[in-house]
């Protein structure tokens, strides 16, 4: 998958991923009126307003991108009802060939992270058969368990050809209470990282491992950082636009072939109809602010990259 | 809800959790015979045997126990189904009057963890209406991202009345690879103990906080330590029995008041009739195998806190 993933950077020339995080507020008031005159002012009539959202803003989209990142919370936030668009998502985005990083921040011990790993990314076992529950095709990982956390989610990744991106730095302000408290002299996301760079160097597909990394746009200096200590690790970046980073400040995140980083705008995306930059479009035509805003971003990161 | 924890303890006399994790290999053979036969050998087929699974189990053990913890991802691996089913349960037990710790160790950033603070513990505007998700009454929650991941939970369980329990350590052998890093001389585990002792204390119902720590039943040694740096936090101790840990470790774990832990065991309780111990009951009566599973853990406790 992370092949796959190379590839469609290369034909889009957009190392960018659309996060797909939908709140209520960002769905145009028409959306949510026809799904609540449709289901009505319940679980099932959100979950609806959304996924109409995000269908339309994939389609106006997909031909640009190389992925999407929907953020489950967004979904569960819904309960059932929400998760299942969560699914109709994953599968709708797939069926238009993108690829999925599910942003799910998973993580646990041994066969609990097994379960996990099952859920998201392989399959079970039921009788005779075989089943695939939600799909994906990588998820991101919480690494605070060490490990024997970890191990289960790489070896369905082996046998599926997916993959993963684990937490190291995050894009948050108090990211760094924990994550950079030194160890032997050294921020814990520095051996968080290293341990990111040991756990993928087997599991290679071409030049790039099948294990990446979440380092937020936040700290370019981190990212230089993690850059070097992880050189086959793609990493995703959260951050961008709506959370303060720009494209300038991410070219330490690539390597010298232009590759090695994935940047994800949620927000600036995919409510962009609601920025003055895009206002004209206007909440009918929220998609092809959708669209504007993708191009724009494209092209911020090329300038920044040369 | 803490303080509803706290009664039930009392009443029972048993300061333990049953951790409802069904794996497909768990439940008998004629509990999935007849779900396949109605349902296929599918997710669904999986989901209503887990269902039917968990069900007897509760019926069984729900009158000598305070509380259950179902691992969300055991619901997770089949999908859309399990999660029906991980809610049904959820209601279940609380139609039942027991606390229901969602073991879900969520955890991320500002408005994402809202969300899933709002679909585990709170509810979500749609509309004019006020609609709830999963609704359990605690969860665990992941700390790896700080305070800012942390808040938007205790904002709703302030709200709520509801409560956390937030990984401090936990019970598997890698987790010291991060928790155990020395941070000016003292390991992780502790920064993040103090700073949960820092984020309940202004959340207590009587004499405890709505937010307590998971610590592992495998290092005695840190529970010791842990109880001192988080005196009104109740501890979450997963790792009993099938794990490893024992009752007589477990002392340190509680406070002089003979409260301030409760103790998980999982496979040990819902799979007892697998063990040599109960097999007289065989897999016909596997829930009255976990009722006197149950009955033992008890025991073992009130003698390890005498």
């Amino acid at each position: 998958m992370i092949h796959k993933l190379i590839q469609k950077i290369q034909k889009t020339d957009a190392p960018i991923v659309v996060g797909l995080d939908p709140m209520l507020s960002y769905v145009p008031e028409h959306i949510q009126k026809k799904a609540f005159s449709e289901f009505g002012e319940t679980l099932e009539g959100a979950a609806e307003a959304i996924w109409q959202f995000n269908k339309e803003i994939v389609d106006k989209t997909y031909d640009l991108i190389p992925a999407v990142k929907p953020q489950i919370a967004m979904y569960e936030q819904f309960g059932i009802e929400g998760l299942k668009v969560y699914k109709k998502t994953v599968d709708y985005c797939r069926s238009k060939d993108l690829v999925v990083i599910g942003d799910v921040k998973r993580g646990d011990i041994g066969s609990t992270s097994a379960a996990y790993a099952a859920g998201h990314l392989g399959k079970v076992q039921v009788g005779s058969n075989i089943c695939r529950g939600l799909d994906e095709d990588f998820i991101t990982v919480n690494p605070y368990l060490g490990s024997d956390g970890i191990k289960p989610f790489i070896d369905v990744c082996k046998e599926e050809k997916k993959g993963l991106f684990i937490l190291v730095k995050t894009s948050n302000p108090s990211s760094g209470e924990f994550q950079d408290r030194l160890v032997d002299g050294r921020p814990l996301y520095e051996l968080v990282g290293e341990k990111v760079a040991q756990w993928g160097a087997d599991f290679c597909g071409g030049s790039y491992s099948y294990i990446g990394a979440v380092v937020g746009a936040t700290y370019p200096e981190t990212g230089k950082t993690l850059r070097k200590i992880m050189p086959k690790s793609f990493i995703l970046v959260p951050g961008y636009g709506a959370q303060g980073g720009k494209g300038k400040d991410l070219v330490h995140y690539f390597n010298e072939d232009g590759l090695g980083a994935i940047v994800n705008s949620s927000r600036g995306i995919i409510a962009a109809y609601k920025q003055e930059a895009y206002q004209k479009f206007g909440p009918e035509n929220f998609a092809d602010a959708s669209r504007a805003a993708v191009e724009a971003m494209i092209q911020d990161l090329k300038e920044a990259r040369n």
